[in-house]
């Protein structure tokens, strides 16, 4: 790391090879397709590597993203965001050019794609399994049946079956409450695929979130996962239970700026702009923006958890360091942080450097 | 707005020209040099807007700020940031070519960067005046001196004086908390530069933050402001007590993508990757990540509290509205959110939309 002077989101691309390498023998195990999401990453280059384990299907976050994954050579892309039908032109135009899904949750959406889609489009409705963020919930089925009736209106459009993040895994306070709304979410999605499949024997059912599909055992009725974090997960991660520290592939290397030993702080270069305020629970109570790595006669160190990211302004992070460890750190030496959400992290950084030095660039996204 | 078709951060330019005119107008009435921070805005084009006041000098946060700046024709910048020595070469470098400052809070990095600097620098060191981020506290005399004594080592470097950043005053419950706060910090950098004016006797005192410079009505023994937020403040200030909302410049303009009324929340097209994480404490207890404006009959309505955003995750938001307002919001609408931390909201967004439909870009992050 001897070349890095800034503040810098380095990417072990063997953690991630092997990441990825898990999450697609997983896939085939239980016969799933592995539309893995794209968000996470945001780069053509690290999609290339999922090429590498038969993937040749995405799930983005935006119709930028699709548009950027589709310039590079994907063409088989799910928009896994309720549409925005302010889009719908742009919609229409990647519609024309790859074979393209979106996400439908209400009835005036679909009566407006209906209307105005002129190319192939694969249409998902979006269901609430209880993340309470999209979707319709499960009980609305006369919603459902009225998107599906106008979206038939369009013979372009095949409705494609029904689509959930079951999100509220994140809030999960044990991997069992994990298995449990997992198993929950799958119990809906197969009720409602019963209900439609006579009349659309094809349809199918779509999973998401990354605690679910690298937890659970058994996927029974899903056709499809979609996670996306696993491809280098984070802190909220290993704090649910989903991850090992080592499984995280990404790191923030900062600089040490300052030294303050009476209140037992380190401040680095490396902030708000750069991690991002993502936050979670720290076992003293309080909220932390990351962990601590250090290196030690060469040995990379994980610090115990009471050493951590305490506060965050926009460029600068200070670190609450227990007195033992204090030694340990000087001004100029450059720190490990380990993100709390690696999406957020990622997506402000804009590229990584690899552990070989390498810089791996992600989407423009202005 | 009409042509807005995804989250779109919006500068009323009008607002923007009144806020700085406020503050140059402040400044010279209290014959304080200002010297705008200019990492809310990050851009070339709002700095141009700046010199219409009368502005030559600027403050950034980073070397990379700093660079941008110089090649848009700034060329007196100090980079209030403690300084990191791993750049120091390209600190040297500007250091050649503009009239730079920096800050230094301890002997071992002034060690250095007397060693190191070849060209001519200025050097403030950073006082703590209660912030606790950054900067040597004013009991410290011994480091201060012994700091004073590296820097005079070499020529090139001059010792400007003190410097705070009175960064507590985001913390205030009140308005006379800032009051207080902004006092407290001018009378401690007096009696520091008291102490050093015989030896020093062009040393000044440079104070930073925004609450204090648009409250305070005095500044006696100040030479220097370097106030940033105030050029769009957000809501952070406004809860403060610091601005008045329509003083506010900057707003996100985001479409409707669903409504959930039996929970009366609306999800906009528009996350923690438009707004960031920065939340606040809403009336109800609760953390809020913006407030909303809507369109009615024309007319720009702000909602009452109550109606906010309550929850974010990458791209969608969640806002909690209350039962007689959700009559105005449909899919497909756009609704501006206020945000609650601007510089955080810009640093993401990369660019702005003038209310009369213009692009003005930002420095290139990567």
């Amino acid at each position: 790391m001897a070349e890095i002077i800034r503040p810098t989101l380095v990417l072990d691309k063997e953690i991630c090879l092997r990441n990825i390498e898990r999450m697609a023998l997983k896939a085939a195990e239980h016969n799933l397709k592995f539309r893995p999401h794209f968000k996470t990453h945001q780069s053509a280059e690290i999609g290339e590597w999922f090429r590498l384990f038969g993937v040749d299907a995405i799930t983005v976050s935006s119709v930028q993203m699709a548009e950027y994954f589709a310039t590079n050579g994907w063409n088989d892309i799910t928009l896994a965001f309720s549409v925005n039908i302010l889009e719908i032109e742009n919609i229409n135009r990647l519609a024309a050019s790859i074979k393209l899904n979106i996400l439908v949750e209400n009835k005036d959406t679909a009566k407006i794609i209906a209307e105005k889609i002129s190319h192939p489009l694969g249409v998902y409705i979006k269901i609430d399994t209880g993340a309470q963020r999209t979707g319709i919930s499960l009980s609305k089925t006369g919603t459902i049946s009225s998107i599906i009736k106008e979206l038939s209106l369009n013979e372009k459009i095949s409705f494609k079956g029904f689509l959930t993040h079951t999100g509220h895994t994140y809030k999960a306070r044990s991997t069992n409450e994990i298995f449990s709304r997992h198993f929950e979410a799958i119990f809906k999605l197969k009720s409602l695929k019963q209900k439609y499949q006579k009349e659309f024997p094809n349809i199918e059912i779509s999973i998401g979130d990354t605690p679910s599909a690298t937890l659970a055992t058994t996927f029974d009725g899903v056709d499809e996962i979609r996670p996306g974090n696993f491809v280098f997960y984070d802190l909220m991660q290993f704090n649910l239970g989903v991850c090992q520290l080592d499984e995280i592939a990404v790191k923030m290397v900062c600089p040490v700026i300052a030294k303050h030993i009476s209140r037992n702080e380190i401040v680095i270069y490396g902030g708000a702009v750069h991690l991002s305020k993502e936050s979670i629970t720290n076992v003293n109570g309080k909220q932390m923006y990351g962990r601590i790595r250090i290196t030690k006669d060469n040995k990379k160190i994980l610090l115990p958890p009471l050493n951590y990211v305490s506060k965050l302004s926009q460029e600068h992070g200070i670190l609450k360091i227990t007195h033992n460890q204090l030694k340990n750190f000087n001004v100029g030496d450059l720190v490990e942080i380990i993100p709390v959400h690696s999406c957020l992290t990622a997506n402000l950084m804009g590229n990584y450097q690899t552990t070989d030095g390498k810089i791996i660039k992600t989407m423009p996204k202005y």
